[in-house]
């Protein structure tokens, strides 16, 4: 099975053990509509990589690991489109979560997929306790206070914020958190990838503002011109288009040089350049008509 | 040290854990406000009694446990106060932390303390690793879906819902974790203890609609006569007052008839009993003017 297919299949069963067995009905459909479709599930598949790049010889413990991070990505994105925040009416191209199923299920279903999420890593049976409280305790680091996803959200609050600060928790936690699983789940030191999936993540925000900025809304599946529309900060906004795309290769090349001696080396700088390639394409097209 | 003392000083060291380090001010300020002043600590109360009564000889796993739980609550109280759930005002005789900090800070603060709620059994290295686990899979159930206190709040947005499913997830979930996670902190069954805290989770919510009925707003905190003005089902209304005071007796009768045999049962039976005393005279007191 092919790792997109291996993530699809680990999130449906996840999704399926929980939910169902008497539950209430709309909870276990605002959870599913958040989760599936996906999106490129880009966090899953760095965690996958890294993990195999380290010479993990099984995909258990990096396929719980990536999965719970798409799974408290998922739920950041609906509580992030929310009303109160960015009163998103599109997502992935359909409906976001309170727009198909109601605010109040929108804030249940954000708090149930972060729940979800360390179940999907403590219950793995298969992995050892060590790792598996290894694992919890980054996925915890990597959502909560002080520097998770949470409190990069919580940065659009303040008043004043360091740019950097608000990216590299709103962003880059859950790309930092991918690495370092990945490392976890292949018994390596996760410390150095951190610093790889940090720099991978602040590309990744750089390639969302260039897609932002070039207003390719349908092909994203969310609004675009938001930030514009947000007065938030932009790198195109900043940069200009030609200096952003230049800033987005150096922070690859900037994530190829923090990557640690591994196995799997080569292979893996080689699809970090590939997905720039393609991130990079999928941002800067424009729909058809 | 006393058992309250010790709850507020965990949960006070929990939140400095996490807190402060750079994160966004006003996040943890909001965090601080959902936790502090607490209410009278029912649940870590409890898991702490039934750790003692198993004969644990320490308190630090049911300190964590039971402060985690205690948590999980405060989280899902700020989520309930949300404009699109109960828009209350007042919590615990202060503003909700929408009113006092915006609903975005609310949002992320329920969301921040489920993620602490993790955090705070996960990293308590004192605790053996499988005993935290065993800690972290039994917070997920009582939390999320498809029977944990997500899922309870979930069933006040189906059209139809059976009242005792939706009380055994709105209030009954954080209850049976709480003696059954005293349990584990003993090395004891857990099973047994859940049917425990589940009746006494049943008597804790007649007691509540009890006090709603009554309307001691100003002793509760909160506002009272919310069931008749939200059209949520409440025992008084359903059973009369001297009935519903009658069914609370009962319920704490079967907790005590549940429980199994241990070395602290006699003592836990009468702090059952006094307890219940304190809370239905709290809940029938009226303000002084």
């Amino acid at each position: 099975m092919n790792t997109g297919a291996l993530i699809e299949q680990f999130l449906a069963q996840t999704l399926r053990t929980v939910g169902g067995r008497g539950g209430p009905p709309k909870l276990s459909a605002a959870v599913h509509h958040a989760v599936f479709p996906g999106g490129a599930r880009f966090r899953p598949r760095l965690c996958l990589a890294v993990a195999r790049a380290c010479g993990a010889r099984e995909a258990v413990a990096a396929l719980a690991a990536g999965g719970a991070i798409e799974l408290l990505h998922c739920a950041s994105l609906v509580h992030d489109d929310l009303p109160c925040f960015d009163d998103a009416s599109t997502r992935r191209g359909l409906p976001s979560v309170h727009r198909a199923f109601g605010e109040r299920l929108a804030v249940l279903a954000g708090d149930a997929l972060i729940v979800l999420a360390y179940q999907a890593v403590a219950l793995e049976q298969r992995v050892e306790a060590a790792q598996r409280l290894q694992l919890v305790a980054l996925l915890a680091e990597a959502a909560g206070m002080p520097h998770g996803i949470v409190a990069g959200q919580a940065w659009e609050c303040e008043s004043e914020a360091v740019l950097a600060t608000y990216q590299r928790a709103k962003t880059g936690a859950l790309f930092a958190a991918a690495t370092a699983a990945g490392a976890i789940s292949a018994g390596a030191d996760p410390e150095p990838w951190r610093r790889v999936g940090a720099f991978i993540g602040e590309a990744y925000q750089v390639a969302d503002d260039i897609g932002d900025a070039a207003g390719c809304s349908e092909l994203l599946g969310k609004p675009t011109g938001r930030d514009a529309a947000l007065g938030r900060p932009n790198a195109v906004a900043q940069l200009g288009a030609g200096a952003a795309q230049r800033r987005l290769h150096e922070l690859v090349a900037a994530a190829i040089d923090a990557m640690p001696a591994c196995a799997g080396e080569a292979e893996l700088r080689a699809k970090f350049l590939s997905a720039t390639e393609q991130l990079l394409a999928s941002r800067l097209a424009r729909p058809a008509a």
